[in-house]
């Protein structure tokens, strides 16, 4: 196989989907690799990195598509802004690519082109697939740096401590939606030092947050659909979260970072903290909404921006793994490659096997047909 | 007494010197206090809440002059750029008074006009000064905020981990200087996860930087004379600095974060980092030079300036301790009402006694005279 590695081309990406040591080891097992001149220049690495390695570094991004066969990208399609790429007539493409963004017409350009289209999104989540499973490596990253923002801008410090001129007492950091990226912001809030509570509608994820060693906050509410059969949490009805609102008055004002992760699959985020219980947090606290980009949690969460209220800081990121972006590549690009791995038969030919879940899944586009696999359920909560 | 809290003048100051939950002690103490408008915002503090325990809040900053019989203030004279504070007779100034930057001019008007100004910076290192040290409370502040500034920053997640996707290297940190702010960075980069160094110059801080997690950077070098008799590190010969750089060049170029705090109180800070080594640092990494205000430890740093040197962001704040206002301000003001309570005699009065060692140290003008108390030695180390 020929992988190829354009530069990403959405708005303040700096994630490569393909590392030096990872396209070492496509080399290896005998591929071709080339990549774009400065692919790698937003997570560190250089085009004399991956010459370093044996890949051939394209001054002409145009080229990487038009020698590649299979390629590796972060965001594509309809998670991009910049109009598609262009994808030739076989060609294989494995990336982050909106699909509960991306637009009909786009899918059906690329099925008339012949192209073979995969969206990590998509990934099942069963055991096999873990290693592919982009969302999860990701969002862990963006939990992971939701903290730190927030602990690098409070007035407060983390940690509670005992010095010779008083005790201060620990910050209160309160994050709702235990998911991957909730499950890892709690768990650096922790590291840090805070006292740390974690909620999620989803009963069954108490134990984990609980052996973190934060806190748990359980609602009274009737929760047993709250997760689909693949543990994503599902879209409930507006009485919950009415419910949810109320129950949210009580702890979100006695903390100083709050950090919502609620989101679902293909749903805008439910509207789970509002502007009175922000306004009653203690000027100088944080905010952070990581549903930010279908939404928020926050009802005055703006994606992309930094709102204030009444002193309280509340950030809308949509760019939170890309600002670890050194990690994030490598994390992607293992996932890329452990794609690849799966997708190749033994005479290392692209093998779209739909007996397999992990193909049957992601692949958006194939054989020019639109596939949509995951999405032709419309209103309907799995 | 009337305690006085002004607004701070210093550009960018988020501190204030007295807390509502400190001033409610004073006024139980039998103070009067009387505060600013505005003083406590920085720092998360309105004037409602003074106001609440019993302070008078004053609309007229030099109101506050006036009335107060003792001034709390966070940076005063040469701590601050903006010119001498209207002091009155008789009156006593506590606070971080840049003893080492004031103009003999600015002493000699304070002197003509009668006040009494204790400086903490010459706080003496005795245990009875320990809950009045506002350098040291400050400093692990800026420790602290120093390594949240480069995890934030850093393209790499600080902890290791193995995960689906594969294992993360830890990264690598490496802090030069373990006083209080270098023992705090160092202890919050390794809650952090983080691959800790440590390298002073005084070898007795060998076990502290272990205890910690961390390991110690030991140096070839004669370190008899590197420390105090208080336990603050002296300035050594240009030989030992120029091998300290030589044994640097080893260790700066493999760390990922490189946060330097060599500071000799009085004196230039010195420079051990050189623009060669940070150039041979990654692309990415970060380092955050804590003595930028003296110079620097890092040839390229500019107080209060971020400058980009090969890919390496090196980072001269001077204003760690005020981006943990809230916290630093708790901290300082317990350091004010320690100091103030060890002034006063049994019926609650000023009590100059020159027998005190922390009211003679600290003491820079008192009576008419200027003493400068720890000054007089001109270039001699101690």
């Amino acid at each position: 196989m020929i992988v190829g590695v354009p530069t990403e081309t959405a708005d303040g990406e700096k994630r490569v989907a393909l590392t030096p040591p990872v396209a070492e080891d496509l080399v290896e097992d005998g591929h071709e690799v080339c990549v774009a001149s400065g692919a790698g220049e937003g997570a560190t690495y250089a085009d004399a990195d991956y010459e370093a390695v044996g890949c051939e570094v394209l001054d002409d991004r145009e080229a990487v598509f038009e020698r590649a066969e299979v390629l590796f990208q972060v965001r594509g399609l309809g998670a991009t802004d910049t109009g598609t790429d262009p994808y030739r007539e076989g060609q294989a493409v494995v990336g982050l690519l909106g699909p509960y963004e991306v637009a009909e017409d786009t899918l059906d350009d690329l099925a008339d082109r012949g192209v073979s289209a995969f969206s990590l999104e998509l990934m099942p989540r069963i055991s096999r697939a873990q290693s592919m499973d982009a969302l999860s490596s990701q969002a862990s990253l963006g939990g992971y740096q939701a903290t730190l923002m927030a602990a690098e801008e409070l007035p407060k410090m983390f940690p509670m401590e005992m010095t010779a001129a008083g005790t201060i007492q620990p910050a209160e950091v309160f994050v709702i939606g235990a998911g991957v990226a909730g499950l890892k912001a709690i768990a650096t809030a922790e590291r840090l030092g805070a006292s740390t509570k974690g909620h999620d509608v989803r009963l069954e994820v108490k134990r984990e947050v609980e052996s973190l060693g934060a806190d748990f906050v359980e609602l009274e509410l009737p929760t047993e659909e709250s997760g689909d059969e693949e543990g994503y949490a599902v879209e409930m009805g507006e009485e919950f979260y009415a419910e949810q609102r109320r129950q949210m008055e009580r702890v979100v004002p006695e903390s100083d970072v709050l950090i919502t992760t609620a989101a679902i699959p293909g749903r805008p985020a439910p509207e789970i903290v509002t502007t009175e219980m922000i306004e009653d947090m203690d000027p100088g606290s944080v905010v952070v909404d990581l549903a930010a980009e279908t939404g928020g949690n926050c009802e005055p969460t703006e994606a992309g921006e930094t709102v204030e209220v009444d002193g309280v800081r509340v950030h809308g990121p949509t760019d939170l793994p890309s600002r670890v972006s050194h990690t994030a590549s490598q994390q992607y690009a293992n996932n890329c490659k452990h794609f690849l791995d799966n997708l190749l038969d033994e005479e290392g030919d692209l093998d779209f096997d739909f007996e397999d879940e992990i193909i049957d899944s992601t692949l958006l586009v194939h054989d020019g047909t639109v596939r949509n696999p995951h999405l032709d359920d419309g209103g309907e909560d799995e």
